[in-house]
């Protein structure tokens, strides 16, 4: 056995595990359960998945279900659609072959939130979990399993399951060892409290324990990284953050946020970046990120002092970044923490550390109520992933979106959403380029006036106002006229615009 | 003064504040934010609400906003809608004038969650509290207010409010004391976790701290209790209620809940009685209840031994029951105790708890998003009070709701509801007389047959599958048409009826 497989594998007894991909792939059988992870564009087990869909190629003929808290990356669920190997996915993914098959029907998929699956398969009430496959940068001399940029479900995979295949990525630095803090709420009854008080905390153990005997096969692979770092930022995105701080600044000055905030969450993508961005330029210091995923920005501002601590369930790293992260990890490992999916979005966490949750809409209406993943109310465009709990348990809970898309033919603002992720009762703040609404302690007529006057483009405001005074006149606490209230869409389906 | 008052303000320093309601009323001025607490029956300041009442029956005017996470006893709500006083309500009511105000938009009404109001007292975010009135059995030696049959959000309002007015009411027990257990979050960064384990922990005081300088007026008042006691079990609240512990007993039996259940959170009325009713006469055995409110059938169960331990935020507690908790507290002290409701209800505790919650919805649609607040989608019936916590928070979460009401003419399975007040994505179980849908890990389409097939009225179920079938011929993950999503609703509107 090559010297550095020797390394990634300090436990003696199970170096004599070692399979190639194809092999570890064909302990694959019909109507498994298979727990995985991953991040958007690593992280996951790749090599393993890859010759499972060539089964797929190959023309054999039999299907599994795949858990997982995160898309896996780069287009493994698609892939598995396109082969006929997936019959179930459960939790969030972002793929658009995976969507179009779930739109039509022809693969189960349960939006569950992204944390839902680990806790479920503890309570058992999924059925049993058949075989779990990890990447991981090496296997310490206790045994234990050290993931490589993504914790995800992993920790209770590898708990639950009957099985268990770890592909080792020595592309993946091993000096990533020690960024991981791994703990597993107990069960109830007898429960006790998850001793996480700071984005800093290390509770449990640098690696994931696993029964030795449970693993059923050792891969190696080298794979790479491949986030496409920052996104660019463009000027709608700058709009909305730069509303989103002004509101920080108002907040602290009302002393109903301490001077460096809260920790917050918030996404990828060039609202994310928009956000980081404009607190780098703004007079915040010592601030937190206690976020799903975290990428270079975050990277970026701990090298600039700007963020004190951030923790997360995943890197979205470019190779670059990682590069740096693994060259000096003594240092980042006291700043920069991978936890399990189901700590990070726990309500008992988000609520106790007080997170600032920034989640993106599709739309949301005039009273609040949130639609963050089916187009149209029926076409699933994303999972709701981590949003639920952070909306739900954060201490001020934002939604974020364009006031119009597709050159203006569609309104993010909307009489009544077609379909409800978040509701009225846990959505804050909604933000669009055109301004920033503070629903707070309103009730549903005065959060439709401000939802409309601060937030609606200037193109949809009359059609909004018109629905909602019509609304009104009818009557009720939350007025809707259930003929009209989707009107903007069924005229969207109709004629390509909500415009009339 | 009476030696019998002398012993309820045990501390000496507030014995010359005594006021009459009267006078105590007389300190509230236009435009004041008051918050106050009790159960849908007693528990509240009734004296002072009755003398702010006749201030308004006597013509004047001025306005208040009220802050309650329960409906004010008895009828106060509506009293201060009919008189003109109240501008703004913020979280649970269930007042029939309050809710037709609301449904006019004569009064500001904020269907917060009902452990809400504590948490945004506690951040700011809702403006200063000038006056806090609370209703007590005592004031301790050291200046502690020890709270009647309710804590509520009593505790963080004593804390926060510029002024309070403490009502004694002679006619409560003062054996209560002690069955009290108060204890106040903290505020982020920083923040530890709340240390309650287990359903009769008790980790804070048995009275509300105060400081003394900030109460204006003590008064001194003799109102009864008076809620209806159990109520009668009709013959469709118990076959849901036989559907709930069927399905418990399946659940023990695949090892997905322990031989004693867990601590279950139920609501009152005929579904909350049957629910008691049917596991007082099931094989379970030291059950714990973790609840709002506890009724007189808690009681009973504690007293045959059933229940071992039950926590709550109030007591809707008959005269006999009270008297028998006071005659024995000693003894019940062990197994009952009232909590804030933002400890009850809050989402670290339930979710380690482990918390069956079961709530009652006033439809669901086929795909498992819930409405429990407005009919027809625009008029409030009554708050969501705390079924927002426990779903989306419990270990399981179970809606209940008879298949049709107004003697078939309204079914409860609906194509869409137009108002969710709970998302598919923390409905676990849904419930009527008819059946049981289990939706855990199931996609769309497969919780609409679920749902139709279980829990549907056989006069809806052809209805209902015309729709879900046209839905899916038109394709998407959640197929709907939003065309006819309310054809069930507006037919009701139209005709007096669902049925075709």
């Amino acid at each position: 056995m090559d010297e550095a497989v020797k390394e990634r594998i300090k436990f003696t007894p199970l170096r004599g595990k070692v399979l190639t991909a194809e092999e570890a792939a064909k302990l694959v059988v019909d109507g498994m359960h298979i727990g995985t992870c991953g991040t958007p564009t690593a992280g996951c087990p790749l090599s393993f998945f890859e010759s499972l869909v060539k089964r797929g190629e190959q023309g054999e003929s039999f299907k599994v279900d795949l858990w997982s808290c995160a898309p896996l990356s780069p287009g493994i669920d698609g892939k598995l659609v396109e082969v006929g190997l997936l019959n179930r996915r459960l939790a969030h993914q972002a793929n658009p072959i995976l969507a179009k098959a779930a739109n039509k029907g022809e693969v189960h998929y349960a939006d569950m939130g992204a944390a839902w699956v680990p806790l479920e398969v503890r309570k058992g009430s999924l059925g049993k979990l058949d075989l779990a496959v990890i990447e991981a940068v090496e296997i310490t001399e206790g045994g234990g399993i050290v993931p490589t940029i993504n914790v995800g479900d992993e920790a209770t995979f590898l708990r639950y399951a009957d099985n268990v295949i770890i592909e080792i990525n020595m592309n993946m630095p091993q000096e990533l060892s020690g960024v991981h803090d791994i703990y597993i709420p107990e069960s109830p009854p007898g429960r006790k409290p998850i001793p996480l008080t700071s984005v800093s905390d290390r509770i449990g153990t640098p690696y994931i324990e696993v029964a030795p005997e449970k693993i059923k096969g050792i891969i190696i692979s080298y794979k790479e990284v491949n986030a496409p770092g920052r996104a660019p930022i463009d000027e709608t995105s700058r709009a909305i953050a730069r509303n989103v701080v002004s509101f920080f600044e108002e907040e602290v000055q009302h002393g109903r946020l301490p001077e460096n905030l809260l920790p917050f969450q918030t996404g990828l993508g060039a609202l994310g970046g928009a956000i980081l961005s404009e607190l780098e330029s703004s007079r915040f210091e010592n601030l937190e990120v206690h976020s799903a995923l975290l990428d270079d920005g975050v990277l970026d501002l701990i090298d600039s002092g700007k963020i004190k601590a951030a923790d997360g369930v995943g890197l979205f790293f470019t190779k670059e970044a990682l590069e740096k992260l693994a060259k000096n990890v003594e240092k980042y490992k006291e700043k920069l923490i991978l936890r399990p999916i189901d700590i990070v979005n726990s309500p008992e966490v988000i609520r106790r550390l007080g997170v600032i949750a920034l989640n993106t809409a599709i739309e949301f209406d005039i009273y609040g109520h949130v639609n963050s993943s089916h187009l149209g109310g029926s076409r699933i465009m994303t999972g709701v992933a981590g949003s639920i709990e952070f909306s739900r348990n954060g201490y001020l809970s934002i939604f974020m979106t364009p006031s119009v898309t597709r050159k203006g033919a569609i309104s993010a603002i909307v009489p009544m959403v077609p379909h409800v992720d978040h509701t009225e009762h846990e959505v804050n703040i909604v933000v669009t380029e055109q301004g920033l609404a503070d629903l707070r302690g309103l009730d549903p007529r005065e959060r439709a006036r401000e939802i409309i006057e601060k937030c609606a483009h200037p193109d949809y405001k009359p059609l909004l106002w018109n629905y909602f005074h019509e609304a009104e006149a009818q009557g009720g606490h939350e007025p809707h006229i259930l003929s009209k209230a989707f009107s903007f869409h069924l005229r969207l389906a109709e004629t390509g615009t909500m415009k009339t």
